[in-house]
């Protein structure tokens, strides 16, 4: 039976699996975490770090696939067992600067890949021997270059004081943008070039946190130009990487209607949790057709949609227990998606609610009802 | 954490298990077969027989809620656990009427469902002694009163000639009716007594299998009489066992619009597959609620669907192979369910393949063009 192994077995794994079930493949999953949503879902579950050079290299060799779902992966590793002839997708080289939020900017402005203004800072001295020159520069969005994940590794810079607080190692200033809606557009492409892209989707991000607190399908301002433009620029975005996988295109759309890519993510992704229902081929399922060089799966809505992240709420840490299933799962069309996650904290993402409707309208109200109805607290 | 048991580690246990991890429950599965679909998918897997008293007693004290996925259980451990306070749906009386087809039928005789005439055998003896009368009653459809399942256990008699294959043991003589369609609805009902009724689908048989080949949702006669008038069957049968979880009834439609119960199953059915992807809510889905006592889910049909199930080809036994993977995935919204069984015989359920389509056409056609290209083969 052909292997697929993932790195990586947390919701997005555990989900890919989900539907992977249906499939003849045997699956196999490597995580830092004994307790990782996707243990004791396999056989083939490896607790192991994906940092490691040795622990992937053991781990990559016994499949015929490799994949991921989460961008930091010893890369060293990937490419060595790419010459010993196993299927890594996506490929090392995207991999490679994908992980590096530097590499990834300097890819998108050598490819004319509209994207915000960006300087690169090798440390906090750099920054502040030339104060000067970088006040100029904000209000800015410094990032981590390597590591930063679910919001964190990112704060805003806007005036001097704001040095003192600056990020030690290698990091991105991004110039600030007057972003008008942020959307994402799902994106995939298998070996033999055949590419899918999904229906642009609109993020609404939770300030205090940094991550997503709530998404429309299709986005809600349901201008053709935009979305045209948009699913445009992330074909370009796979095609330009020669990517094989699915790739999430996470773009800022300023007030005139420009648009700039933020930044992309080489796997399933947040932004894409509502395909599962929302859609005639989830992004899971789509990810497993290009990794295997199946034909891509349609990328059509099948009615409008909202998802809501479900994330653990502030002052409470432990064991997760889940208040108001009851009355999410009263309303029509609302699918609940818990991760499996033992223990909670606050800002976890511990699961998410995939809510479908007929309209805008019966999208948000749903959302709003479930905003106040579930909580993420401990026993 | 909540402990949900189930009884039967087969493809049922599996899809139900599939959709179950989205919830927060520990899932718990008991098979006579280490190798069966279910293993390997949870950590509280136990490997031991469902007709053993103290198995079934073992598995069923350490959890809250103890559920099946098949009939052939042993009925005497789920009434003691019940007695201990462990919820047992659907509940043990009702599975003592399902899993004898006589004590069955005459459950639908009592309670005025209509049903066609029977005839109920104690053994072979019987038969040949009293055959004068029992050739008045042919053609009739002669079924093992216990434990034929998946066309198994069940012949037709025609002549006297047919006699001496009589089954040696208690069975059931259905005198033969004019069947125009045989039609299948999925009814559910939770311990509030909420109840929750599919749309009627039909299914097309294999003659020599006596398994349903294909089936469509809806029915393709659309016909709002017969539809309404089987949909007020089912929940006549389920309201009349007072039983909780998802129950098939499956139904003969004579040519004058009569409508029949043939038999009905306590548990997710092969006729409710399409409701995965079809149905706002699948029969996994629904029967998880039904057993929980959470709100019932919305049964609506998303768009006309078929399913195909893939059975083992004849003449093919060994380790499973499946030919025409790429060729299924070509068609848009067509989703393939394999069960991951390593080894294949003939007859055997290996999967299953839902399409999804505009009109009636599209979905026959979808099921002509996948009957010709997917094959399960050996290696």
């Amino acid at each position: 039976m052909i292997k697929i192994g993932i790195l990586g077995g947390g919701q997005l794994g555990r989900m890919f699996l989900q539907n992977a079930l249906r499939y003849p493949y045997e699956l196999h999953i490597l995580d830092p975490d004994p307790q990782a949503p996707c243990s004791g879902l396999t056989t083939f579950f490896t607790n192991g770090k994906l940092t490691d050079y040795q622990t992937v290299i053991d781990f990559g060799k016994n499949v015929d696939v490799l994949t991921v779902e989460i961008e930091n992966i010893n890369v060293e590793a990937l490419e060595n067992l790419e010459k010993q002839g196993v299927k890594v997708f996506p490929q090392p080289n995207c991999l490679r600067i994908i992980q590096d939020k530097c590499l990834q900017k300097a890819f998108f402005k050598e490819h004319n890949i509209p994207t915000s203004e960006f300087l690169i800072l090798e440390n906090k001295t750099e920054l502040i021997k030339n104060k000067d020159f970088y006040i100029n520069f904000l209000p800015a969005f410094q990032k981590l270059a390597k590591e930063g994940y679910d919001g964190k590794g990112v704060q805003l810079l806007e005036t001097e004081q704001d040095f003192s607080k600056s990020f030690e190692t290698k990091s991105l200033l991004e110039k600030k943008v007057n972003v008008w809606k942020e959307i994402s557009v799902m994106v995939a492409r298998n070996s033999k070039g055949e590419v899918a892209v999904y229906e642009p989707v609109e993020m609404v991000f939770d300030p205090k946190l940094n991550l997503v607190d709530y998404l429309f399908a299709p986005q809600k301002f349901s201008n053709e130009t935009i979305k045209q433009k948009a699913q445009k620029l992330a074909l370009e975005v796979i095609e330009k990487m020669q990517m094989i996988g699915i790739l999430a295109v996470e773009m800022f759309v300023e007030e005139n209607g420009n648009i700039l890519v933020n930044e992309v993510a080489p796997r399933p992704h947040n932004s894409g949790h509502h395909t599962i229902e929302a859609c005639f081929t989830s992004q899971f399922d789509q990810h497993l057709r290009a990794i295997m060089n199946l034909p891509l799966g349609n990328t059509s809505l099948r009615s409008n949609s909202g998802m809501l992240n479900l994330i653990g709420e502030a002052g409470f840490e432990g064991n997760a227990h889940y208040e108001g299933l009851e009355e999410v799962l009263a309303l029509p069309n609302v699918y609940i998606h818990l991760y499996g996650k033992q223990k909670t904290k606050s800002g976890r993402k511990m699961g998410h609610i995939t809510v479908l409707g007929n309209s805008e309208i019966e999208i948000i109200e749903k959302i709003q009802f479930l905003k106040k109805s579930f909580r993420v607290i401990v026993d």
